[in-house]
C-alpha cells in the first residue's frame, strides 16, 4: 500500500482535515469548528493532532503510513521555517512555529502555506491547471487572493506574500482599501463590496449575490448590468497580469465564480479588447474545478513538492 | 586564458557587438548602422558575422576561444527554438531561425533573446541586481518595457512575451494604446506622450524631456509638477506588479531613468502609501548601472544560463 498526505486547511469557520492518496483523491475526511479554539492556539494544535490520530486508526493506518502532513493557514507564513507569522482573523496566532510543534506532537514531516496558495496547487495538479506550465489561480470570495505557478512551481515571491492580486489597482484615483491602498480590485469585486452594491441597488439589505445572479438569469436589467459591471472589473484586473506574466491559463474559484458560466462571455470580451494579442491569444479562462476541496488536495501537491524539492538540496 | 562570450546587441539605429568576459567586461566593441541593411536580413546577418570575425582578429582570438553568441532583437522571440518571431520596427524580419543561421555562418553555439530580457539578465548578474532572486527591471523610453526575475531565473511565460508591464492599464478607462489596449502604464509615460504633453504645457514643439528636467531643477513650477505627474504614474503601475510578484527590488532604467534621482521620492512615496505593508517593506527601488552595455552584458549572461540549462537536461 502506498502512503497517504494528511491535508489541513485551516479556515475562520472550520478546520477540514483530510487523507489524500496519490490520485489526489480525499479518502478519508474530519473536521473540527475553529470558534471553539478561540484565542488557544496550542489547544487548537493539540485537538489536530488528535484528530489526525482517530482519523488514522479509523481507517487502521499507522502513522508510518503517513508521507506528511500539509497544513494550509489563512495568513502569512513563512514556509521555509516553517513558521505561520499572523493570521489577520484568527486570535492568538502570531509567529507560531507550526511545524515544529506538528512535528514534535506527531512526528510526521509537515509542511505549511497560506490557504490559497495550496488551492493553487491542488488546482494545478489535480483540478483545472493539469499539464500546465504558467498560470494563475484566483479566488473570488470576501477577498480576492491569486496563486502563481510560473515555470512549472509555485512562485511564492521575496517575503512569500506574491499573488496579491486582489490589491492590483484597478484605477489611479478610488476607494480606500483595508489593505492602506486605494482603488484595489478587491474594493470593486470582493464579497462583501459587492453585497454592499447590491443593496444599495435593489434597496434591500438581506438581498444575497446569489439571489442578484437568479434575477440576472430572469433577464432583471439592473441584475444584468449588476454582474456585467463585476465581470469588466475581473476583465480589466486580468489584463494587466495576464500582459506582465503572459500565463496559458488563469483559473477562477471562491464564491463569486458559481455564476462562471453567466460572468466567461463578459471577462472573455474585456481580454480580447484590451490585453496584448500574443497574451490573449494563448490564455484560457476556466472555472476551477475542486471546490472547497482546493485545499486539502493541495496539501497533497504541496507534501509532495516539497519533499522532492529537499531531495534536490 | 578563460574563453569569450559575443554579446549583440540589434537595436533600430545601431547594432552593437562586444566581447565579454567572465566578470561581465566588455574587452572590446564594434558596431554597425541598422539603416545600412532595411529590408534585408541576409546582409545584416552576414555584416554580422564579419564584424565578429574581425573583432576576435584584432584581439588575436580563434573561434575556438568563443563560449557563445548571446543575440538581443527588439521584438518577439522563441528562444528555445532560436527563432526570431517578428520585429515591429525592422523591416524584413518574420521567422527567422537566427540561432540556426548564425550557428551555420560562424559555428559559435548562438542564443538568442528579446532586448529587456538581456537587459535584465544583465543588470542582475553584474549591475543593479547582484545577488537578487526576485526583481523586476523596467526601461522607461520610447516604449516601456520589463524582464522578471523570478525564482532566480528568467521568467519568459508561455508565450515568450512576460514582462509587458507597460502595457498593465492604469486606469479603467483612458487613452487608446498603440497596442489595442486601452490605459496602458505606457501610455502615460512613454517617450513621446511625455514629450508631446511637455510641447503642450511649454508651448514648444521642440522642448526635450532633457530640457524639462534642467527647468524642474531650477524650481520652475510647471516642470516641478511634470515630473511629479510622471513619477506618480510610475508609482502607481509599480503598485500593482509589487502586490503581485513581492520582488526584493525594482531596477529602472531607459531615458528618463536619467533624471531618477529627481522621480525616485515621488515613486518610493506612492509605493510606500498605497502598496501592501510586506511588500513595500522589503522592496527598494534602483536605478540601473550599466547603462547602454546592459544588453551586451546581458548577453554574456544568457549564453552562460543558457548552457547550464542546457547541461541539466
Amino acid at each position: 500500500m502506498t502512503k497517504v498526505i494528511v491535508g489541513i486547511d485551516l479556515g475562520g469557520t472550520n478546520i477540514k482535515i483530510g487523507l489524500v492518496n496519490d490520485k489526489g483523491r480525499i479518502t478519508a475526511r474530519s473536521h473540527l469548528a475553529t470558534a471553539r479554539f478561540a484565542d488557544n492556539k496550542n489547544k487548537l494544535i493539540a485537538a489536530i493532532v488528535v484528530a489526525i490520530e482517530e482519523l488514522l486508526e479509523e481507517q487502521g493506518l499507522s502513522v508510518k503510513k503517513v508521507e506528511g502532513i500539509g497544513f494550509g493557514v489563512p495568513g502569512l507564513v513563512n514556509p521555509e521555517k516553517g513558521v505561520v507569522t499572523f493570521l489577520p482573523n484568527i486570535s492568538g496566532w502570531k509567529n507560531v512555529a507550526l511545524k515544529r510543534v506538528m512535528e514534535k506532537k506527531i512526528g510526521i514531516p509537515t509542511f505549511i502555506d497560506n490557504d490559497v496558495n495550496l488551492v493553487t496547487l491542488g488546482e494545478w495538479k489535480f483540478g483545472a491547471g493539469k499539464g500546465g506550465r504558467n498560470l494563475v489561480c484566483m479566488t473570488l470570495g470576501t477577498g480576492v487572493g491569486s496563486g502563481l505557478i510560473l515555470n512549472g512551481a509555485l512562485y511564492r515571491g521575496e517575503g512569500f506574500v506574491a499573488g496579491e492580486l486582489g490589491h492590483m489597482p484597478l484605477n489611479e484615483r478610488g476607494p480606500a482599501c483595508n489593505c492602506g491602498g486605494e482603488a484595489c480590485f478587491e474594493r470593486y469585486v470582493g464579497n462583501r463590496y459587492l453585497q454592499a452594491k447590491a443593496a444599495k441597488i435593489f434597496k434591500n439589505k438581506h438581498i444575497r449575490l446569489e439571489d442578484v445572479f437568479a434575477l440576472a438569469e430572469q433577464d432583471n436589467v439592473r441584475a444584468v448590468q449588476f454582474w456585467e459591471e463585476a465581470a469588466t472589473h475581473i476583465g480589466n484586473a486580468l489584463v494587466g497580469m495576464i500582459n506582465l506574466l503572459n500565463p496559458s491559463r488563469v483559473i477562477i474559484g471562491g464564491g463569486v465564480s458559481n455564476n462562471f458560466k453567466y460572468l466567461q462571455p463578459t471577462i472573455n470580451a474585456v481580454i480580447k479588447r484590451r490585453a496584448m494579442k500574443v497574451q490573449s491569444g494563448m490564455v484560457k479562462i476556466v472555472r476551477a474545478k475542486l471546490g472547497d476541496d482546493a485545499g486539502i488536495i493541495g496539501a497533497q501537491v504541496l507534501v509532495k513538492e516539497s519533499i522532492v524539492g529537499q531531495k534536490k538540496k
